[in-house]
């Protein structure tokens, strides 16, 4: 049932967690990978700067591409489409940022996301992990809907002295600062780095060598 | 006459139902498929939240199409124009999801869909049937429009039991969660699933290899 | 003058019907095909809805192309604009739309409209023809312009029952129920159907040829 | 000085009628012509209407190239640039249509247009010169502003009764009904017709001639 | 400091004047020229009338390049960015026009602008000097902020006639009428004109050379 | 701790100065450089003024590449994304410019930017530093987050006057006009100019040679 955890680890679902007037709740985000142009399409009713959010965690892949042994060439003939089902809800805010990450590296690696984690988090581009409001809602929803285990941000760990006993026992909470640690607690296994050496272009007719830098 | 089930199974024209202030009414959704360059029109006074579904609707298939038989080529080199007449009214809402992936599916197949069933629910990029509002007016409008089976989803199943028994017993209603139910029931015949493998790209000259990915 | 059928049957120029506060009116619709790109240019103070009932128009010309012996690369080597003076007067609603196909096709075929025909309706993407309000005033609008023939939609032919007999008496009143009935009354002659067999690509080098799809 | 009557014949250069609270005024319409690819820009807190009067005009223009000596494949090699001083008032209404039609035409042909002659008129997708408002108020300005000659639609020919016999004596008023009677008042010289063939593309290798078109 | 006249003639930087509720001000306007594709960048929290006279402006240098000793196909091989600090004061109005198209000149001339000139303006896109408002208030600024020589518009000249002797007599007053003027004055040197034949196409294969123009 | 000066001097991470309704704040601006075409990302919640800024700050490294060290062609080789944390929060203002420049030129270059220093200040688009507003609640901010050195704009050292001596004690304070000194400041090392000589292109057959430029 949706508002429930995902039965199954999926590739580029990812599971988040929002807080709206009424209290928390699971927020599903789906990626999906096409061919195509590099092209990044995103819908479910999202606002600016959840949009936003989408937008710095794909730079962050694509500038960390051979860190998740993604080889650079790929973000031209890839279309990507993130879409944050219920249509019906407008979706706003950055700390969805960590989900968006999670499920861009998933779907661009083929590994998949555990299914039983979920996640709260904004983003940088250099993939740090901000603090997020409404820890205590959204830890709520994590236990209502059967979740295992939170990733939340470092900063926040000191908001958990608040939070009921009941609800820390119940489910393992991870502080993180960095999305690395996101990414060990989420996916199914690390992706492996690669090297890669950027091709050189087919030498040029004489008469275009003569673009030279010479240090002095 | 319009507001009535389409006599013909027709490829690329689907019935939706939706919800207004004055009650259900059938809603047609038409997909033409052209030559082109895979660009996407959308018409018919739609709001943001319905293009958003269509939008979605055009990446699941997209993201599946060799489970469809789709060649993945053809993407590039037609051009679809969806329309939901009647132009004056402004519609809106995620509910023709299900209905907008079949009419895509539909039209790029050539495979007909079925003109005596009605369909209502909101599609995740996923394929998954996410539940609607309004079922009990859409069922009357169904009922009133000559239409013989409606696809709901799944999570409205509950909801049946507020809907009276004459409107039960004069249609069948199929629950279903997953577009490919949705599928079964809605086209003529399913499609057939192509194996395929990207073209490799016509080899470079060496010096343009210098780009190669090393485990390690 | 304007405001009075035209006195020549022209390629692309077509009278509608509009229905304004102050009553009815004959409405010029204008198109002219240019060398180009397949751009697509609307003006004339055109409003959402009439211009979207411009883009069904174009999708069901250019998806029926060769029905109406148009050969489909023709479509990306032309420009067409469609104008509807007078520019100050803004203009909505999608009862233009048989008019706007009628306009296109002519264009795109050469082939003249009648002078003496006025039209209105809605048009879907299957060249059906859908319903229109202000039946009464359009009508006598067309009388008042030296209108001869009147086409209108076959599910507003009960509406008929209400319009003096003067009016329909001065004029031939044709329901319609589809486009290309609207083209038999309103072209100088039927356009001739042709075949067409998409263009097969330059054979690529072996390499490129990975690309197969294999039923299973 | 501004708000008279330019002094010498110039390319591009042509003067419009306006209508403002304050009564009539001249305005100025410059058109330039630069190597580019085929934009146009459009500058001088010009309002939608107006715009999309030179929109029109530069489709009529474009249509009609060879009836005014233009090569078509120039539209693709040149910019042109419309421009109405003074950049600080904002101006619309489609009564420019005919002056940005004779600009474009003269900058396109090279051929000067007459300093001494104003004109005001809404011009159509075919040529066509529709009525406008405010007339005594232009008449009044031209007067003042020293124009010896002007061009006014034919349909306003009736409202000449209500102008004054000093201002009818003071100028030459010419009511016309076509752009062509336009150009053969406002150009110091009428460009000469050209024949153009379209050129048939390069022959494509036998695989790619598979496209043919049948009649049957 | 700023609100200064510049200390050195640089190229690409104009002193401007601008008129505020609280008086005149310097404006210094700022262009410099990028290896690029032709694009224009404008900032500075520049509205739309402003806008759109850096738009005249460049149209009018580029539709005037070989006068100005400029190459035309150097427009697609640079991009130039315009700019006028500071950027938290929005900035708007045509006056600005001719500093606009002198710092265009220079920056793609290589020329250097007296830094002791300011100027004030409006251009038109054949180069005429439109006359603007606020001229007290801005000479006012030109004095206190140590300017020479102040360049405006010939019809602002009978309103020298209002401007304290002090003013007058602490600077030199230019009033022009045309760019070429401005010029003149504002830049350490003029350009030298150059002839410019534009460059003839590659012949193509016979089959393409069918688009003839015959003079009929 | 956000908030709080950067651990480690790293590529294209700079610590700016805001200014809010609240006090003074630390800033932090990441930039980082991916395989692409040329294009430039903002996000962080970031109105025109600064969205501005940046695009001033990437023109003015642009047109001064070499004397960065940046080859100019990579400029069409790389996209940069740069984005302000914390996305919840507008951020709007052209104080931001010098942290904005410096960003850019420590992530084209490799080279890192101190992590002890925070800097405030609007740039032009020639490199020159303009004053700010705010100066003492920003040095304030910048002081409880453990900076040591605080680059401001020259023009804002006459109000060093208003600022309590603890805070002028606790860290270096260095007013600069020009961007070059900022860099000298902010980057752990200066980049080596270079010389560039732009590429000839390929010579191209006689028939396009027409293009000719002489001096007359
Ligand atoms: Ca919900
Ligand atoms: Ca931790
Ligand atoms: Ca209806
Ligand atoms: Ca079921
Ligand atoms: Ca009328
Ligand atoms: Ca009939
Ligand atoms: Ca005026
Ligand atoms: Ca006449
Ligand atoms: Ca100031
Ligand atoms: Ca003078
Ligand atoms: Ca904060
Ligand atoms: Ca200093």
């Amino acid at each position: 049932r949706f508002g429930q955890a995902e039965m199954d680890d999926q590739v580029g679902v990812v599971t988040g967690l929002a807080w709206t007037e009424v209290g928390g709740e699971l927020l599903t985000v789906e990626a999906v990978m096409m061919p195509g142009k590099g092209k990044m399409t995103v819908t479910g009713n999202l606002k600016d700067v959840m949009k936003e959010s989408i937008s710095a965690a794909a730079s962050y892949v694509r500038s960390r591409a051979i860190d998740f042994g993604i080889e650079p060439p790929i973000f031209d003939k890839r279309d990507i489409h993130v879409h944050v089902p219920e249509g019906a809800t407008p979706k706003d805010g950055p700390s969805a940022g960590v989900g968006m990450t999670t499920a861009i590296v998933s779907v661009m690696t083929g590994i998949p996301i555990r299914a039983d984690v979920a996640m709260t988090g904004e983003i940088t581009l250099r993939g740090r992990v901000l603090p997020i409001g409404g820890l205590k809602e959204k830890l709520l929803a994590a236990l209502r809907g059967g979740i295992k285990k939170v990733i939340i941000p470092e900063e926040n760990a000191k908001d958990l002295a608040d939070i009921p006993d009941n609800v820390k026992s119940g489910m393992e909470i991870v502080p993180v600062s960095r999305i690395g640690e996101v990414l060990q607690h989420a996916l199914v296994r690390m992706p492996t780095p690669i090297e890669w050496v950027e091709p050189v272009e087919t030498p040029k007719p004489i008469s275009e060598e003569a673009g030279k830098s010479l240090a002095h």
